[in-house]
C-alpha cells in the first residue's frame, strides 16, 4: 500500500515559500524583543541602561560600519571582552552581516591569542582596552572598545536592513576550546543549533520578561551557554559585570532583583566563602545553574541556605554549552539535602532541544546497561551539535563516528534515564586492574570539612601500576590538616584500593576557564 | 573583500551528519518524555491514567497496528472523537508513521464528514462510539474507539521504531477550515511548525513539568492549538474531558490542580453563568488562553473573581492556532480593569516562534502607520505557518501572495507595535461611505448588561448602501429590554453613524466550532 513519496498529495504545490518558512536565527530574538519589550530594559552595566530598542539600535550600527569595513557573509569577527554590552551588541551585529563571531577567552596569553587570530582568517577584532596589548602588532585591523567603538558606531545606520541568514545551517560563532594540550580546536556553531539551544535553555529555567539574568559565566564560554541569545528571547534583563568578586555579585543580585545566573563551581565557592562585608541578603530565590564538576553537598547546602537554587548541567564547547540537565523531578522536593546531593550530582538526561544523551560502548557503539554501574561513554545527538572542527576533518570525524557525538567523558547510565559522568576518559586510574574514578575520590575529599579544592590523578606505580595521588587545597581558616588525616578521612568513606596514597598540599592549576589542569597534576605525580 | 560563499572555510567539511543535525518533530517530545518522566502522570481521564511511559507504549502500538494495516508515509489516517485519550495517542503514533493526522470536527454532518475522508483521502478513520453513524456506508477502514481500539492496539508493537521525517518540512496533519460558505478547505501542517508552534506555546505561557493542562479545546481544532504536543513538550499532564460542560470542568480544576487551559469565548461564558451547584472554588490561579473575540471587560473581571488570568490570542487553521499573543508587560499589572480589558482586546504581538506579524495595506503590501487607526490587512510570515491546502493552489498562491500569509482580518498597528483585528473583511459594514466595525458596535453590545451574545452585520439600505444591524441573545434572567432600548444604549456609547437602526432578539446561528455564521444574519438583514 506504500506509495512513491514523490506522488503524495502532500508533496503537490506545498513547497517553501517566505511566508511559511523562515531560517531560524537567535537575530530573530533581538528583532522582536525590540518590537515587543521595546521600551523595557535589556541591558545594564553599571550606570549604562538600553533598553530593547536601544539595544537593537546599537546592534544594526555595529552591524553597519562592519558592513562598511567590507565585514560580509562568511568573514570571522573576533570579540575579546569581559561581560559587557559590547559583547552582547556583537552576539546580534556579527550574525546579522552573515559573519561569523570568534570570541576569544580573555585569559589566554598573547601567544594564543595571535594562533586564534591567524587560524580563524579573523578579519577585524574588538577589544577591550584592558586586553588590547594582547594584540598582535601585525594582523587583523583592531578596533579598541574603550577608544573607538562608539565612534565606530556613531558611524552606522540604526536602520541597516537586518539579514537572516540563507541557510540556518550557516557559521553563526567560531569558539576555541581551551585546548589543555597541543593548540586549541575551532568549534562551528550553526545558526539553527544557536536558536535551539536557547529555546532549551529557556524552556528548562523558565526564562520570561521577568527574568534578571546576570552575567558571571563568561560570554566567550559557548557564548555565554547561548545566554547571550536565550535571555533576549525571553525578553528578560541582561546584568553584565566586569569582573566576577563576591561583592559585586551580592550587590547586582540585591540591587537589580536577579532571578538567573550560571557559574563555574568556582564562583559557587567564592559566593560561600565571601568575606562577611561583601554578603547581601535578597528576598527573591536566584536560579544558578553550575557545570563542569558536581556541586557537592555541602555547597549545594549553603548556596541554598544564602537563596539560591542549584541546577547542575553538563555540556561542552561542541554542544552550545548545555546539552544535559540534571532535571528536578516534583517527588524529590522532600529529600534530605544528602540524597538530594547525590541525585544532583548526576549530569541528567538531554535538554528539550537535543534528540538524545546516552551512554554506549565505544567499540560496539551499543547502549551499556542502566544499571548506574556499567561505564560506557556519553555521547550525544540532535540539532545543538556544532558543525565541526574548523580545518580539522579529521577531528570531525573521530568525534562523529558513527553517527554520534563523543563526549570523551565515562559515564554511566541510571535505571531511571539519567546519566552520571564518572571520569574523563583520560581521567580514569587503574589501579592493579580496577578502574578508579578519580570524580569519586575528590567528592569524598570535597566533604572534608577543611578542603575547599581537590583534584585525584594517576600517579605510576611499580606494584599497581597506578595509585592515585590527591592534590588538596585548604580553606582559609582550616586547622592543621596533615596528608594521614585526608588519607584516614578517604578510607572511612571509600573502598581502600581507592583512596589516594599520597597527598600534596597548595593552590591548584588552572586553565583560563578556571578548570583544574590535571595534566600538570599528572606530571608532577609522575615525577615524584 | 566579499568572498564566494561556497570558498568560506565555514563551508568545508562542516556538513550536516546523524549526529548534529535531526529534523524537528514533536514525535520526539514524546519520545523524551518517556525517558524523563516515565513515571510521571502524562494523561488523566476519568478513572483512566497513563504515565509517560504507557503514554509512549500506547502509540508505538498504535503506530505499530496501523502499520501492519499497511499505513505509511503520506497516507492520511482520519480520527473523529472527542477530548479522549486516543486522540492523543494518535498525534503521536501517526506522525511516527510519517503518515498525516486528519482530526475532523464531531460536530459536523454525514455530507461533510464524508467530503472530508473523500478529499483527504484518508485509508483508515478512528472514531468515537458516539460518532460513529456519521461514517459513510462505503470508504475507509473504520475502528471504532469504543469497540476495537483496544484489541487493536494490543496487537501491536510497543517497541516497535520510530521514526521522525526524513525532512522536518513533512506534512503532519490535515486540519479542514470550518468553511462558513461552500466545502472547506485542507490546511496542511509540517512537522517542523507543529515543532515550533509547541514550543513557542510552551514559552509563551511558561509550561513546565508542574503543569497540569486540562483539554476544553477541541482537539480537533489545530490540533488543539499544537497543545498535543506543547505539553508533553513540557512533561506536564493532560487532563482529557468528554464534555465541555461546567460541572466537570470545576471539578477537574479543583480535583487536578490545573494550571493552564484553553477555550472559546463561550466556555469562558458558559463558566462565568454555571449554576451555583456546578461551581468549585479552587486555590491556585488558572492561566486561561482565549481567542476567536476579545474577551470583554466584564468577561476578564469575573474570570479573574472566580481565579482565572485570562490570555487573548489569535490566530488561524493556517497558522497552527496561537500566532499572536496579547502579552502581558508587566508595568500593566496596576491597570483599571477597564484599561487592561482595552489593552487586552487587542490580538498583540507574535509568538516568539512565528517571524513577523503586521499590518499591511494589501494593495501594495506597504506597511500601514502605527498609530491604531489606519487599517489594513493583518499578514503573518514565519515557520508556524502551514504548506498550503491540500489541491488547491489557487486558494494556496491567493494567501502566500506577496510572501505574507494573508488572514482576511482588517487590523491596525498600535504605535507600541500591538496589533488590533477590527474585522474580518468581509465583516466590515460600508455606510455613508464611513467604514462601521462590527467588531467595535458588538463590544458596546456586549456591555449592556441584559446582553449575553450579539452579532452585528451589514443590511442593505437605499440611502446609506449599508447600515448595521444587531442581532442579539439576552441573558435567561434579562428584564424585559426593547430594540428601542438597545439602539439607545449604542448611541450613549458610540458615534450615532455606527449605530445599528435594526434589532433581533433571539439565539444565533453558529458554526460546528461556535462561531457566529453571520453570513446566515446577513441573509435574514437582506431579506428584511
Amino acid at each position: 500500500m506504500r506509495k512513491d513519496s514523490a506522488m503524495s498529495i502532500y508533496e503537490q504545490n506545498l513547497d517553501r515559500n517566505p511566508a511559511n518558512y523562515v531560517p531560524l536565527s537567535p537575530v530573530s530574538f533581538l528583532m522582536r524583543a525590540a518590537r515587543v519589550y521595546g521600551s523595557r530594559t535589556a541591558v545594564i552595566y553599571a550606570e549604562r541602561r538600553y533598553t530593547y530598542a536601544q539595544f537593537f539600535d546599537r546592534a544594526r550600527r555595529l552591524a553597519s560600519a562592519l558592513a562598511n569595513v567590507g565585514i560580509g557573509k562568511g568573514d570571522t569577527v573576533a570579540i575579546m571582552a569581559p561581560n559587557i554590552p559590547e559583547m552582547l551588541e556583537a552576539h546580534y551585529a556579527v550574525p546579522m552581516l552573515g559573519a561569523v563571531l570568534c570570541s576569544i577567552n580573555i585569559r589566554l596569553d598573547a601567544a594564543a591569542v595571535g594562533f586564534i587570530l591567524q587560524h580563524s582568517e579573523a578579519k577585524i577584532v574588538l577589544v577591550d582596552g584592558e586586553l588590547a596589548p594582547l594584540m598582535p602588532t601585525s594582523g587583523p585591523r583592531v578596533i579598541d572598545i574603550d577608544g573607538e567603538y562608539e565612534g565606530f558606531i556613531a558611524g552606522g545606520d540604526p536602520q541597516f536592513p537586518v539579514c537572516l541568514p540563507d541557510d540556518e545551517w550557516q557559521a553563526i560563532a567560531l569558539n576555541y576550546t581551551s585546548g589543555t594540550t597541543g593548540n586549541p580546536k575551532g568549534v562551528v556553531l550553526h545558526h539553527r543549533g544557536a536558536y535551539l539551544n536557547a529555546v532549551g535553555n529557556a524552556l528548562t529555567f523558565g526564562l520570561s520578561p521577568r527574568s534578571v539574568y546576570l552575567w558571571t559565566l563568561p560570554m566567550f564560554h559557548c557564548n555565554g551557554w547561548t545566554y547571550t541569545w536565550a535571555v533576549t528571547l525571553a525578553g528578560g534583563t541582561h546584568i553584565c559585570l566586569r569582573r566576577v568578586e563576591p561583592a559585586p555579585i551580592f550587590a547586582a543580585i540585591a540591587e537589580h532583583g536577579v532571578t538567573h545566573m550560571c557559574a563555574a563551581p568556582v564562583v559557587l565557592s567564592m559566593l560561600i566563602h565571601a568575606p562577611e562585608q561583601a554578603r547581601r541578603t535578597f528576598p527573591q530565590t536566584v536560579q544558578i545553574a553550575t557545570g563542569g564538576a558536581a556541586p557537592p553537598s555541602t555547597v549545594i547546602a549553603r548556596m541554598e541556605a544564602m537563596g539560591f537554587a542549584v541546577t547542575h548541567l553538563y555540556g561542552l564547547t561542541e554542544s552550545y554549552g548545555p546539552s544535559t540537565v540534571c532535571m528536578w523531578q516534583p517527588e524529590l522536593d522532600d529529600m534530605a539535602i544528602e540524597q538530594k546531593a547525590a541525585f544532583m550530582a548526576r549530569q541528567g538526561v538531554n535538554t528539550p532541544t537535543l534528540q538524545d544523551a546516552t551512554v554506549l560502548d565505544p567499540a560496539t557503539m551499543a547502549p551499556v546497561p542502566a544499571d548506574g554501574a556499567t561505564m560506557g561513554e556519553l555521547m550525544l545527538r540532535g540539532n545543538t551539535v556544532m558543525k565541526g572542527y574548523l580545518k580539522n576533518s579529521a577531528a570531525s570525524d573521530d568525534v562523529f563516528a558513527g553517527g554520534w557525538f563523543h563526549t570523551g567523558d565515562l559515564a554511566v547510565m541510571h535505571p531511571d534515564g539519567y546519566v552520571e559522568v564518572k571520569d574523563r576518559a583520560k581521567d580514569i586510574i587503574i589501579s592493579g586492574g580496577e578502574n578508579i574514578s578519580s570524580l569519586e575520590v575528590e567528592e569524598v575529599l570535597y566533604k572534608h570539612p577543611d578542603v575547599m579544592e581537590a583534584a585525584v590523578v594517576a600517579r605510576p606505580d611499580e606494584k599497581w601500576g597506578e595509585t592515585p595521588q590527591a592534590f588538596v587545597t585548604l580553606k582559609p581558616d582550616a586547622g592543621k590538616v596533615t596528608e594521614a588525616d585526608i588519607i584516614a578521612w578517604c578510607r572511612r568513606h571509600l573502598a581502600h584500593f581507592k583512596c589516594p596514597r599520597f597527598v600534596t598540599f597548595g593552590p591548584l592549576p588552572k586553565t583560563s576557564t578556571g578548570k583544574i589542569q590535571k595534566f600538570e597534576l599528572r606530571s608532577v605525580a609522575s615525577h615524584n
